[in-house]
């Protein structure tokens, strides 16, 4: 006879017809299929189930805690210093966390982010930072705290006994259509958070083509349930809701990320770039209840941001004076009329992008640090015809049919008053 | 690059989404399936998002054509007879099929009968025929066919190589919270009736506490679907839907059900058996569309259904002169009180039946083929105190305790104003 508490079989069939899961039945699925006690089978049709289901604040809460439970937890209370991470639910030429990292570090705030690794149409942080000579995104946990500790920010990627229940549901989720879950989304973007040790957390829900949520409502309920989940886990939680209609910044592609990051650090870079990151900034110092810090613009304006930066890439073997890896290829496109730039959409830039090469369609792929996209128009501003719009990089010069395929589809030009309408840079604020 | 026509995934997204499955998705997906392109993780997914989505009409002929696509189909055109076929959805107590197969045969309709064995609380006609010594359950289709021609009618083991996919997709479904669904349950009954290749087919869907479909409306929907099917694939079908909160006959368990089948072949038996017997009979007969057939009261009555048990059990190796199995140990119990029999559960007597070894509660499992129950009083009539109620029949009288515990909450003595309503056998008929 099995010892098991409870029937697997049960506890689906509970959620398929709508009851609520107690708190013993879920720490016990979670835990059992951990165990492979629950086959994959089972848990593809619980995790189909929740998504149609759905789930209510408690049931999310504590499929979170299952995750969590399912690891090791880190602390950094031996640091002394108050701590704060960002989530980006990600966007396209989303690279805010390459400057935001060593900006807040600079402001006082230490920063333990753990980051992925892209996976579509929008990049990840880890695949754009290796395009640094050297640069080194496995750490040890000893390794990770000599970081913080000497330098204030680290970004490295989480190790596999953070949360390895959700590394596995995610992997399953991903081949059986059970992604687009919120209360699966948000236990495993809280649970790696909340496992992470940060005492603060800000998340950035991007809402636009260009984004996983597609509309300010989704991204609104996204955005509560993960605050209710982090602050019930007594980490400091509060989310914005940013614009991902029109992509971040003037370039997607991995090293090409990297110079615009360096060019806010320098003090420059695009305008929207340096606010949602200056925004974000302040956000992550006031969750941490620190106060008398320094003002991130000033951080941005003095180079304290930039020293940082230097001494996070170096901690971790990446040789700044190395030139950046640039794409074999190039292919510009230039304005066919005057007028304006009416529409640049997201998504079509991002999957140029990822057409390039600058992104994996499959988890074992590898991406190409030179490739991406560059736009020299941003939405809205004045064409002149016979000017340079766009220029795609690659290795690979078979992909420029493809990647332009897509972009076309992306941009128009046209008359002032044909501008589309956009979403502002921050829509929102949950706490 | 893969050859596939689709995407798994979005195959499973579309469903998940309300969308409609077009005919080339559904052969696809099934297709793939059995080629093992899509996990089985993949199926429990789409199971989930089948039953908690539904399908239409469409989708449910396809999805079940799919499963007959997989393996293939027979064809009794050289018989130069009519053939027609029953289902049960499954009942407590329901011999049915042993009886009728061999009346309709005397009546001049062949039948090509392939059976399953019981999982749960309802018994198997194979696991019930298996207790007549030597009968043979597989058959290979040379001799099912020499059978069918030579005696009429032929009860035997579906071949492994019918609707294959149906038989993985089962397994997957009993797993994962997924049998609840009319459009799986429809698929997985039809197809396996349609590969069959029987002319005709009548449908016992049963409604009550011991069957699958607990309401009236949940039957019909089952059953105009599954008449739906049959029709659209040329096979005459009808259904009919007939009671299942109160037992059938006065017997539940292998040996004993054959017991009964045989006085109600004599001429005898409980008056319900024999009248669904004759009923359904004579829905098949009609369902063949073959004219001046013998009716089957008169079947019964002179012996000629008796001779085509025997002929048909002895094709098949059994020994009826061989005594039947009986369980090695019996229990009885009496009635404390006088008054009626208020109250026989269909769900108590076929759990008790279940925990006394007559069925089986994983595959692998065997059964006991004489244990079982007997009640002595049938629902609504008078019972009088110290009157024996029940025999239950066990190898193993450690069962007898959790046996008696589910019949004892099963039954009630009261008076005559108290007796449940109940269920007419006949409930209704769908074309």
């Amino acid at each position: 006879m099995s010892t098991e508490p409870f029937a697997s079989v049960e506890i689906i069939a509970a959620k398929r017809d709508h009851q609520e899961l107690s708190d013993a039945q879920i720490d016990w699925f979670v835990d059992a299929y951990v165990r492979n006690v629950i086959a994959e089978e089972q848990m593809s049709a619980m995790a189909m189930a929740i998504l149609l289901n759905g789930m209510n604040r408690r049931e999310i809460v504590r499929w979170t805690k299952a995750y969590i439970d399912s690891g090791e937890t880190m602390d950094w209370s031996t640091l002394g210093r108050p701590t704060a991470d960002k989530h980006s639910t990600g966007g396209v030429g989303d690279k805010i966390t390459l400057p935001l990292a060593p900006l807040v570090a600079a402001c006082g705030v230490s920063v333990p982010q753990l980051s992925g690794r892209g996976l579509g149409h929008t990049g990840g942080t880890l695949d754009k930072l290796e395009s640094i000579t050297g640069w080194r995104a496995s750490l040890t946990n000893a390794e990770m705290f000599d970081v913080l500790n000497s330098i204030g920010a680290v970004i490295c990627a989480a190790s596999q006994t953070l949360a390895p229940a959700d590394r596995r549901i995610y992997a399953l989720r991903d081949v059986t259509g059970t992604v687009e879950s919120i209360p699966l989304i948000s236990a495993s973007i809280m649970s790696k958070k909340i496992a992470e040790g940060t005492g603060a957390l800000v998340l950035d829900v991007k809402v636009g083509s260009g984004a996983f949520m597609k509309t300010v409502e989704q991204a609104r309920e996204l955005a509560i349930t993960m605050v209710g989940i982090g602050n019930d886990a007594g980490v400091t939680t509060r989310a914005l809701l940013t614009a991902m209609d029109v992509p971040l910044g003037r370039t997607a592609g991995n090293a090409l990320e990297v110079q615009e990051s360096i060019e806010v650090l320098s003090g420059g870079g695009p305008t929207d770039v340096v606010e949602l990151t200056v925004t974000l900034a302040r956000e992550m110092l006031e969750a941490s209840g620190a106060s008398g810090l320094k003002d991130p613009a000033a951080a941005l304006a003095d180079g304290s941001a930039m020293d940082v930066w230097c001494a996070m890439i170096s901690a971790q073997g990446g040789d700044l004076s190395a030139p950046l890896p640039t794409a074999r290829e190039t292919h510009e496109v230039f304005a066919e009329t005057s007028g304006y730039l009416t529409k640049l959409d997201a998504l079509a830039v991002g999957m140029a992008s990822w057409r390039l090469g600058a992104g994996r369609a499959r988890k074992e792929d590898s991406v190409q640090f030179g490739a991406g996209i560059q736009w020299h128009v941003g939405h809205g501003e004045v064409v002149t015809a016979g000017q340079k719009l766009f220029t795609l990089h690659t290795d690979e010069p078979a992909r420029f049919e493809s990647a332009l395929e897509v972009l076309m589809q992306g941009y128009e030009i046209g008359a002032e008053s044909e501008i589309a309408h956009r979403l502002p840079l921050i829509i929102d604020r949950v706490v």
